[in-house]
């Protein structure tokens, strides 16, 4: 049925490697089911430093769940 | 008093119907009441789409309630 | 002439019904006419909330209206 | 197989009834079909207006055609 | 370790006197942690008016809490 | 009645002080009635400077007032 | 004295020639004198097509003017 | 009649004089008739610089046709 | 020579492997030649979630073509 | 003379106190003198964040200097 | 080699005549080579007003400079 | 202490590989140290095709360095 309600999550995955494994981390966490909808829509990228070099790629996500009725 | 604090929800309602419908339908699922902020503030419009018809309209909606003391 | 110039205008309607109507209350109370530029451009979709029900849609609309010469 | 190109296109429905069905007009002309990226995304609302009252709702779409191997 | 994920909250201050207090207790209230992302950012001010004066002034504020192992 | 149009208005209030200041300033100066929508909404903070100090703060405020039947 | 309040006014300008000459004639209708914030900002470019050819040209622009004690 | 759909193309122009000319070349490219939308809405303005000076002024220009019934 | 007009194309890449490769994927579909504004510009970032786990990655991409004299 | 050329630089201010104070101490620091254009732009605030507490305000500004000729 | 880094600037030109101008100013003092990327963007465009004329066209554009080895 | 002022600079990074590596060659060409703020914000992703492939990936990432006393 096309009527139910979603709550969408923003979350920050961090990786470091890339950005591609900071956000697969982010959703992989969230617990994404077939009952919800099956996006993630990357909302910013940064990057943490230390001593000049890149310590973590960062990437926020945002996810939306099913509610439960 | 007017220091409370207030927590923002993004919710995706959908409709067979309309965006208004499924912007209602979002906001009524979220229960606010007097205590929390009286306003549903809308940021994305999108729809689905099934063999060439539109499936379902799908409004995405902030809504605020206040945290508990 | 090409050449008058127009003043912006940005008005909120509000309606019980939907924002295509809360929309049209705008436009329809500004009064544009033919000198105007005949487009109405939706700015913010937003609803108030009582009773944990949607109690009206707002619609934000810009426009335009030719300066006397 | 997920790799597919897909290009996007950007449509104006316009209708004398509302921005719903502005936007379904455009949608269902489009004639996406099941290989598609099956969502309709809304970027802008407006109206035209005549004699000081709505002519039409017009709704810019965009969706996402696969693209031939 | 830089791999943890982290929840982003928005949250509404209101505060009496400015804006700058608004936030603090929005923040404030979140209970942010070492463990934590420690910035909190801001993504809109607005005021509330009551006869003609400033009744409270509201700053949305966006916090990050890392998620439980 | 929800079915009332409004008249969005936007002033940049100043003040050698704060920006809670300015705003408050163009806010009181705007006269907002129980009629009113009593929201202040900032859409731009500027500073001018003189003598390498600042001389006033800037806040863009937009207030919507009820329209007349 | 730093601490008046303005009121920002939007006029689209007209030219059968250019943009810079559309936000001039914008300007130079408004009347913005000594007491104003002498800026125009232009906030949008767009053009009027007739057969195919541009008929004129239009630019947004922004003022400011001082409110009345 | 108000009901018909079309399709936004977006386009680059490039001049050796100005962006006036730029936008014009595109907008006079494109081939707008009368069953068209007649605006060329510019979404971004950019130069090309070669040995130290403007080669070239670029206007990117969106223009709307008439789908075919 | 400086003065000819390209046509704007977005395209959405797909791939199981990281967004680099999607928009490389795109941008190889769409066989950009020396005639071309060789840049493709991306305008967003998603991706597709399937049994809790990163399916594709999807990259935006804007790329331009010389209209032919 | 009207013709001078300025550059753009964006500071971060940080303050203890307020956004007002970080801002204010981001522009004492640039050394803005009468050639150069006399307005600092705010283009983000956020907090720093300990133990639960704001540690400092933060406050982007941009300034423009006039270059030598 | 296609690895090496450049640095934005952010520059204001500013023209009696127009934005062509003003930009193409801000373009030639910065002294862009072969070395750098060759594209100037506008980023802003607003105009100074004396005595209720326009006194000046200003354009903000970036530009970049490839960093030393 | 936290009463410190920054200077945000912005950096285009390129590389053969990926947006990552463009991005983490910029921020550690930048030289980023402990006094500095430990971010580096992505603003902006393209790429640069040759011969129809992509012939480097560019990001801009802007960094915060602290101004001497």
């Amino acid at each position: 049925m096309s009527e139910t309600v979603y709550k969408i999550i923003e979350l920050v995955g961090t990786s470091d490697v890339s950005w591609d494994d900071a956000a697969k981390k982010a959703v992989e966490t969230a617990g994404v089911t077939l009952h919800d909808l099956r996006v993630g829509e990357i909302t910013k990228l940064d990057m943490t430093i230390e001593d000049g070099k890149v310590k973590s790629y960062r990437a926020r996500v945002r996810v939306s769940f099913r509610l439960e009725d």
